[in-house]
């Protein structure tokens, strides 16, 4: 970057004036494949955690530490010398999905390209992109002020496309340390029409799978066939039976948490720009159903669902083979919705399934993790200051949305740190964040780096802190 | 094989003195690994069929030919000097199962070794070992006698384990020249304890894939989940809906043409000596559970089925993806009795499917083709001249079974060539036909031999004829 220090420049001119060599930067963070869910990829974790600290020191943070947890390292940072400015906790994730199919891939997904005003990589925008604009940020901050206009502490983890493993424990462990006003994470987007938006739901999720076995071995089907339970029809029986034709969850129990929507959020969901068309054009969908008496945006982002996320069992090969498969499986998820607890509906899940059962196999149900639902609320002090930080950045005033997707640091930032959550994201819509071609929109980037700017300057504003 | 040209010995003293060259022969012909459903195979396949038409010719048969067909030769042989005399077309085939999982057999199952009175080996059993038999029981007839009591014609198939493909019109296009009285096939076996058995009927099969579409590409779970159509949720519905909890199929005309067991059938067939609990132990099987109001050995052999032969879609890795799966799959196929045809059922089965699958995704349904169901009459007079050969042989009267699994060409024969069909096979129970470490009991194999040979010679006695 050019030498700045002599005399500091306005922060626009700042941020002009380095643009090159920041997407230079940018392109180095994406060239290293810290693929979290992939144990080969552990050291090239570790190595973007590494970069990251480097970067937020020569910005000038304090206390820049790569901190091991018990799966991929936390990179901590902090600025804390705004008194009495409130405190935000800003948390993103450095590590990313696997590429696969990697033949679907216009470019390598590790030999990041800006072309057409948008960054191509993996990462680019899942979420790399917007941490590095937060420590873009910072800098500029740093560089052209010499401070922060309140206290920050910058949390990144490497493992988020993992499950988050580790990052509870880590953030339990470093509760007392980790004091602030609120949370805010980067790790959502705009919305459809790349309209600015600030999320204010999240879903839960519970994962589970379901084992059905019938038989030491597979049989075949003229020997024993009618005479045994078929773990594959078996298991047919069980999903169907899991959701009604009126697209209701069947479980008992299942809606007690769920919160029904007011008649003012209805009408402000309605009031969305949503091209439903598209929504089901893009991925070639067949039809839109679901749940009766919802819309589809209600359905996606305010109802809970009940989803096979896979299913295999028996022969899968071309042509016929004639057998009673040994055993049958599935991944089953809910997403979860107001007070909903996976724990919770993971049991009721697992009663329901072994109650409805068919005779003559053996059913086992494993609960593989989840998420609480996450909720900021619309009117918090926070979440003013980054709608009038996105309006005056991006010359439009936020929409508020609900997301169907689940974050479950989101959560955890709640729970444990007892702090309020803001999601202030900056990623375009259909920006394939888990599939080939991840892309994200240079404009949001480089407005994204003001736009963090402005909600720290609207949160140091007397009327806009998050002090409760 | 010892010289006994010059005087004939009897046909038991030529069989015990020429037994080890027999087996010797026997291994031969297992070591070729004639897998017909792995082309890499085909070449061995048809070493396989000259093996054997060697063997016939140096029996002394007629008219011995490799036969081509549109996939693996058939071996064809007669001899036809027994004038007045009745004809049997005698079936079985050369091609064997693949022998995946290799890990799980004792020994290679291309090296078969004969040990505490088996042979172990692929083929032992299905079919290799039964057609051996028959070529060993041709040589003996003409070594000692020099001629045969009835007429034989042989065809031995080399594509029974990839359904017959190509036999079908090769029977048609050579029906002129295979005029008989009666088909005799012998690829299957006797009944649990390993009692001497003639099988009076097969169930058919009709095999279809169904598949559901709901995208163009796997959907994340919270972004649509709730708002489309789950192609895996709505595959299990259409499979749940197919089979009532009565075990009855629900596909509308299903049973039309499937006649009701008379009293004294389901009499004969309560008489069996069926050792329910170890037909459920031997594979560990979780529960018998069928159509009510039929016993075990009446719904594996007696009545139609539904069974998913392989089911998948969507993530069936390790831990949690959170995906919407764009396509789900399942294999189902029916054993079908009496006079259900496999096409009709398979067009029942696709309007129905078609009529019950949910809104919101693309489902077709694919025919793999299948097989007519196969009866032969108790009382036809080679059913009983078997009958008396097998308790001549094996000291003990065959009891009437019937199968519940399929020979395909065992509907051809009567359709194609309008011959009656007699079931007369040798391998005793478990077997392990389609699995690892299929053997053959070397009694039923050397018994065998002699009970074609007293087969032949019932037939040819008065009242023993086919000739209708």
């Amino acid at each position: 970057m050019p030498d700045l220090t002599a005399t500091p420049p306005s922060l626009d001119r700042y941020l002009d004036e380095t643009r090159d060599a920041r997407l230079e930067s940018y392109k180095d963070f994406l060239r290293i494949p810290s693929i979290s869910a992939l144990p080969e990829h552990a050291p090239d974790v570790r190595r973007a955690a590494e970069w990251l600290a480097d970067v937020l020191r020569a910005a000038g943070l304090e206390h820049v530490a790569v901190e091991e947890t018990s799966k991929h390292p936390v990179v901590y940072a902090d600025w804390l010398h705004a008194d009495g400015a409130p405190t935000a906790l800003i948390y993103g994730h450095y590590d990313v999905q696997p590429v696969d199919p990697l033949e679907l891939w216009t470019s390598p997904p590790f030999e990041p390209v800006a072309v057409h005003g948008r960054m191509l990589a993996r990462g680019s925008a899942d979420d790399k992109g917007q941490i590095h604009a937060h420590a873009m940020a910072a800098a500029a901050l740093l560089a052209t002020r010499g401070a922060f206009p309140i206290n920050v502490r910058y949390v990144f983890e490497g493992a988020e496309e993992s499950s988050s493993e580790g990052l509870d424990e880590w953030l339990a462990a470093n509760k007392e340390r980790l004091t602030a006003d609120v949370a805010i994470i980067s790790d959502t987007g705009f919305f459809e029409g790349n309209i600015p938006s600030i999320t204010v739901s999240l879903r839960g999720l519970m994962y589970a799978q379901v084992d059905v076995v019938g038989s030491a071995v597979d049989l075949h089907s003229g020997g024993y066939g009618g005479a045994v339970q078929n773990p594959a029809n078996a298991l047919a029986q069980i999903i169907a039976a899991l959701k009604g034709p009126d697209g209701r969850i069947r479980i008992p129990g299942f809606y007690d948490a769920v919160v029904t929507l007011t008649e003012d959020e209805r009408a402000a969901i309605a009031e969305l720009p949503f091209d439903e068309d598209a929504y089901r054009r893009d991925s070639r969908i067949e039809g839109l159903v679901g749940e009766v008496g919802y819309s589809t945006l209600e359905r996606r982002a305010t109802r809970p669902t009940l989803d096979v996320n896979g299913i295999w069992g028996g022969f899968q090969g071309a042509g016929s083979k004639t057998i009673i498969p040994a055993h049958a499986h599935a991944k089953i998820s809910c997403r979860l919705v107001s007070a909903q607890d996976p724990d919770d509906i993971f049991e009721k899940f697992r009663a329901f399934v072994l109650e409805i059962a068919p005779p003559g196999v053996k059913v086992s149900v494993k609960n593989l993790g989840g998420g609480r639902p996450s909720l900021t609320p619309i009117d918090h002090p926070v979440t003013r200051a980054a709608a009038r930080a996105l309006e005056s950045t991006f010359g439009r005033a936020p929409v508020f949305t609900r997301e169907g997707g689940s974050i479950p640091v989101s959560a955890s930032f709640e729970s444990i740190l007892g702090l309020p959550v803001v999601l202030l994201g900056f990623a375009q819509p259909h920006e394939n964040a888990h599939a080939p071609d991840e892309w994200m929109d240079l404009a949001n980037y480089e407005g994204a780096i003001r736009a963090i700017v402005a909600t720290f300057d609207e949160m140091a504003k007397p009327d806009g802190g998050a002090s409760e």
